[in-house]
């Protein structure tokens, strides 16, 4: 059984004033374009670059959007809404273009990562889905991705789903994890949708539902010689370790290899550099060691430091949910209605108007040295335009790339960007200026509203 | 078209050690049945209770567990699986088991909130799920029945869609702040699908797509005259309150009434104050103050304690994800199998062994006053036992409240909790301790473990 199109099953999943301001645009046969412009107003801690994701299921929805008969009775219902706005609610589709970074692309501070131009009511409508779509894949993408680099090229495995924002949220994180080169995820789900690799262990409720935790680990590698990894710290790591290496031993006899051993409690430094002394002295020392609990990006880093023998990282809830920043601050702010650049000047929520591009610019080695925000129709030698158009006219007008082929993209670009913006604790900031078109016509915005707005010369 | 059952849809939904635990567990004959316990192991700060939320949802996915065709197919795509186990799975349904807390039920420290029992392979299939169902709800129905208590009487509504983590999140979050005594949500989808209110103001976009920001508020008064909200600090909150009074007088002369203005972004308290003063002095003093930009518990208390003038409040992003404690350190642990109480040692992550009842102890004004953990079959005089059978042999055996239901059940639990367990800042520590019959047999149990897995006597 086919699940219901995106933009049929979530057309209501919207704010309420969403659909009475498009109310009032329809009284006023307000039917002109709108650019509205997607971009992160206020930086979180400790971020030097973001990773723009989740176009995809975005375009789905804007493709697909349709309000049923059943959404429309219970519209109708509220008794808030003319018959008239609802046949029209009926015929509404999205009809729009859309410019967009492509997926696992890099950006910075103050920079759109997806602009929408549509009738107003198209593109206002669309705002609740479109930040919920993007902003999530986005907040996990970058977050993992510092893991990733944390681990000096050790793999990673997302183990977070159990306590993921809800289901939604757990196969986003596989998906946006994998996307920045974590090796797969334990979500099987995750593992059948996208086509990530699937991994696991074992838990502590396996070890103890046996008599002796010996037993346990040998009926595991009986199963499943082939990925044994022996959670290791239910009752005492070392002793762990050494029942370990038996099995281990027994599974070479029949000409199988333990692949590793887990760590899962305790300071992970000191424990693992004594397990891998264990696993040598035990003639196994070809056994890995992963470490899992409560992992993120400070704690990798800390626990190499520190001289941990990890070669094999289990991250969860922290990156899952990122704990440390579970929100962006972003805005999918109208930039441009009728022809006419629009802004607001609420405190501390100013926006940049008009249709954006932004232009980047590498350095002799092919490095990122700066990026600039332009208006779209200006040109800047030197500079690769990265916003593409994705939609036109409602329809997906670029081939997508596949995960696979998002998650090279995001490893080149990636590479290109210098040391000193992936710093962990403290990022440098990465140059971002306006171009002098966009100035002059921001200031001169600006002034405008100044004066119609608040009587200001 | 309608979806398929939750246990259909999200029996993959899973980490893949549930599947290979599984298989092990199926090689090796066990089918005892097994108890699991769900609590948080780690208190966050500021919490002084929490709210058990996600019951239906964990019920629903349990009821109708089943693996689909199509899931196998995948499974054995893997070539983890013997086929043998993989027909098994087929006929896997859960049939055990479920203690739980009522929905909206408060509950502190180390109390398990839900209890499965069931074939060893069947209860811990469904960690995962459990878990991810139950914990995302607690979280959001906890920390916002904090902005509930801090906005002492003033209503206040759920706006944070956009910002929650995914889809499914948006939902729940909407329902979980409805059941702990929000007004309602801006979440259309959430309306209609759990028959919460809904409210919307309108968004700065809406001012800027008119040339004039009266002309704005006008159009909305006219199509909207009895939920009329105007978003004022587009340009200038002071100008915008003036504009918004002329609207109001407007109104009158329709015989309508304007409801209130909104303040959302800049010094709430100071703004809030001035407004009222301008609402007054135009003589529409009736109208009301809505405030919103970046409010939780915290800075509805902050902006109460300076002398706010606000009336109503909308709340989102930090609730919507729990900002200041995005997760709950929450586990899902096996605590008894085939008769035989069980326990992990590993450091800093001790259980409370065997099937265990809460009971809740009264003062005489009818106030919370202490909670034991005792075993299950324990009988302690005086006490009210908390948690209920919900499920047996797979089947829900009770039949569950609806969300208003629940609601109702809420409040009239918060109203017996003493003022000092709600301090949204430092709420006091609320008594739990362990029973006599736990103790001795959490102390037994220790003493079995470590003398038969680390030769400690």
């Amino acid at each position: 059984m086919a699940e219901k199109p995106l933009g049929e099953r979530f057309a209501l999943l919207t704010d309420l004033y969403q659909l009475t301001m498009a109310a009032c645009y329809f009284d006023q046969d307000m039917h002109d374009e709108a650019t509205f412009s997607l971009f992160i107003r206020k930086y979180p801690d400790h971020r030097g670059y973001f990773v723009a994701a989740g176009l995809e299921e975005a375009l789905n929805y804007l493709a697909t959007l349709r309000f049923t008969e059943e959404d429309l009775a219970y519209l109708e219902s509220t008794g808030l809404f003319q018959t008239r706005f609802l046949d029209f609610l009926k015929t509404v589709r999205f009809t729009g273009e859309v410019f967009a970074l492509p997926e696992g692309g890099i950006f910075f501070k103050d920079e759109p990562l997806l602009e929408v131009t549509a009738p107003i009511i198209e593109a206002q409508l669309v705002e609740t889905f479109i930040i919920n779509a993007m902003s999530l894949q986005t907040l996990i993408a970058t977050k993992a991705s510092r893991s990733v680099h944390a681990a000096q090229g050790r793999p990673i495995v997302d183990f977070s789903l159990r306590r993921t924002q809800g289901t939604d949220a757990g196969l986003k994180v596989a998906r946006a994890s994998y996307l920045v080169g974590f090796l797969g995820t334990s979500n099987v789900l995750a593992g059948k949708l996208y086509d990530i690799p699937i991994f696991g262990t074992m838990a502590h409720s396996y070890i103890t539902s046996f008599k002796d935790e010996i037993e346990a680990f040998r009926v595991f590698a009986k199963n499943f010689p082939n990925i044994t990894t022996l959670l290791i710290d239910t009752y005492d790591n070392y002793v762990g370790a050494r029942k370990a290496a038996e099995v281990a031993r027994e599974m070479e006899s029949r000409g199988q290899r333990l692949r590793a051993v887990r760590l899962d409690s305790g300071d992970i430094a000191e424990i693992s550099k004594k397990v891998r002394q264990i696993l040598a002295e035990e003639g196994v020392g070809y056994a890995k060691i992963l470490a899992s609990g409560g992992f993120d990006e400070y704690k990798i880093a800390r626990v190499l430091a520190a001289g941990g023998e990890v070669d094999q990282l289990a991250v969860g809830t922290k990156m899952g949910v990122s704990a440390d920043a579970p929100y962006f601050d972003i805005a999918y702010k109208m930039v441009k209605y009728a022809g006419r650049p629009v802004m607001k000047l609420s405190t501390g929520k100013r926006t940049l108007v008009d249709q954006k591009q932004v232009f980047r610019f590498y350095d002799d080695q092919g490095n990122m040295a700066r990026d600039v925000i332009a208006l779209r129709q200006e040109e800047l030698p030197g500079g690769q335009p990265l916003l593409e158009k994705v939609m036109d006219r409602g329809r997906v007008t670029k081939q997508l790339p596949d995960l696979k082929q998002s998650r090279d993209y995001f490893a080149s670009q990636f590479t290109s960007l210098p040391q000193a913006y992936k710093d962990i604790e403290n990022p440098a900031a990465y140059p971002v200026s306006l171009s002098a078109g966009l100035e002059k016509l921001q200031s001169r915005i600006e002034q405008e509203i100044l004066e119609r707005e608040l009587g200001e010369s």
